[in-house]
């Protein structure tokens, strides 16, 4: 079995952009905001959204389960207050916890949090408890710059975000670190932005005791870790020099990396400096890269297949990638 | 010949750390600003710093000439205004004179330029014509981020920049493209937003046109390219979803890598991935990371190591990453 750790629904019917639209529209006089109710889409539309993209893509590349969230760039925890934040998450989970349930066999929930900037994180544990217990969802997005690219949150080790922790403990689900858009001109969305908040997440870890605290709290960190395993030795140096306990030692009971990276060198190099129980199977399709790669004739994305060439990785050690690992760090897919 | 084009004085003696004080301690009050003529440092001085540390290092890894520069974490453009950041800029250049005038067969002098948050770019022209006609300097260090952390400048791409650029590329100078201290209590300085400038920057000149208005201008992006290489399929993938040109089309005449990656996978990706005319040896001593790798025995940052373990590059290979690019990068090595 193949499960896909990062899969976002960035397929998701018109209708619901427009109703985002209008509540955005609205911000500034809550009397116009749409309600909930009038955002009306069938389970047709969901089906025809998901039959052509990532339904499509899993059949031919062959995998076999989807870990499954809003689409993360749309998250956008900038705009508005805790409230708007906390409208269009409901309704953003709500339409994946329809494509789970329409499809349980492909798809597993991860929720998005109804994050606000400055807004302390526990306001978003009644939806975290809401995905969890009635949708059956299996982890969260967690957003460490709800600014959108101004970086105001204190940094993910702070106490400030502990009450989040604790229920995610509590309830046995991690969190992918992932932030939304930039608006931010500086950084590029996909090309920047979501590659830097990897990294410094990594390094807020790695300077954090955050791990002696939550000793079974657990982050995935997409994109193939950011800068991470490319700078594995700066890390390990940086590390050392700090004073600080070894990787394996400090973190890597904790933190795993997911495998979007999309060509062969960037993944074989995540294959030999990560420890294989650290690694993810995952695509972020349909997601950030949709192209076909001329060099190789296949979708830059199709990560399956870079996985697959590496003829020095036993099976064993494929299996652990492809479906062990998520089962340890998703605890909750065994259940449901 | 083995030129490292990325070496900074980190090594100065503690009058110029002293002396710093003094002027951040009078900010408020510009008649307590210490006067220019009030740092003494000594020859000798100058000597002792560098023969236990730079010197000592590059006679016992066999490298010959470092491209060196201040210290970039102690730019710190964010303090106080362009008038401390020009003062500053000029006692630390002329330090870096002082030693290459020393020792000019090791040293090869960049430039600190007086960037101040917010203010334009061309005020640090006349120290860049300074370094270059009056030091013979090579290159300049350039700040994408003067508020250190916040990066609240327009990109590098923006308009706001080309006085600059016009002058870079009538001296023929190249820029270094180096952050300096994290202010961000979400970005460790060296271990998250040194790294994360680079894959900005990168993302910026991938998705603009400033190299058909440049053609000449050159910039070496260092640590590696910071996220890059690692996600050389990435960043191909975004530029052909955005209809740009192919990357060797589009930057890579214009846009250099260093190898200050601190593992031996790390390097043997950037050598995979990033064409061998894109790569300028350096190591960033004495840097970031200064211990020595328990795994290898060596230091992480004795970058040569790894390049000169690879076996599949040619000799010829070898020789543009330890000299050829960077006097093709840096024409004003081959004049000094």
């Amino acid at each position: 079995m193949i499960i896909d750790c990062h899969g976002h629904y960035t397929t998701a019917p018109a209708e619901a952009e427009a109703w985002r639209k209008l509540q955005v529209q609205a911000l500034g006089d809550p009397a116009q905001a749409p309600r909930k109710a009038q955002l009306r889409i069938s389970d047709d539309q969901i089906r025809e959204s998901l039959e052509g993209a990532q339904l499509k893509l899993q059949r031919e590349r062959g995998t076999d389960l989807t870990i499954f969230s809003p689409r993360a760039s749309s998250m956008a925890h900038h705009i508005g207050d805790a409230q708007t934040s906390r409208v269009w998450s409901e309704i953003c989970n709500e339409l994946v916890h329809r494509c789970c349930t329409l499809y349980p066999e492909n798809f597993a929930g991860v929720g998005q949090l109804p994050q606000s900037p400055g807004v302390p994180p526990e306001t978003c544990i009644p939806e975290l408890e809401r995905c969890v217990k009635e949708f059956g969802f299996v982890g969260c997005n967690l957003n460490p710059d709800p600014s959108g690219g101004h970086w105001k949150e204190p940094p993910l080790t702070d106490n400030w975000w502990y009450p989040l922790y604790e229920k995610m403990v509590e309830l046995e689900v991690p969190a992918m670190v992932h932030v939304s858009t930039s608006c931010n001109p500086a950084f590029h969305t996909t090309g920047a932005h979501y590659l830097n908040a990897d990294t410094t997440a990594f390094m807020q870890f790695l300077t954090s005791d955050l791990f002696k605290d939550f000793p079974t709290l657990k982050f995935v960190i997409p994109h193939g870790g950011g800068a991470v395993p490319y700078h594995w030795g700066r890390f390990r140096g940086l590390a050392q020099d700090m004073k600080r306990p070894p990787l394996h030692e400090l973190l890597l009971k904790n933190v795993f990396f997911d495998t979007c990276v999309y060509h062969r060198p960037g993944i074989e190099l995540l294959l030999k400096v990560v420890p294989v129980d650290n690694i993810l199977f995952a695509s972020e399709m349909v997601g950030a890269v949709r192209g076909i790669d001329p060099e190789t004739g296949h979708h830059y994305d199709d990560t399956r297949r870079y996985v697959d060439s590496i003829d020095w990785l036993s099976d064993a050690d494929k299996k652990k990638i492809f479906e062990g690992n998520a089962r340890k760090v998703y605890p909750r897919l065994r259940k449901s």
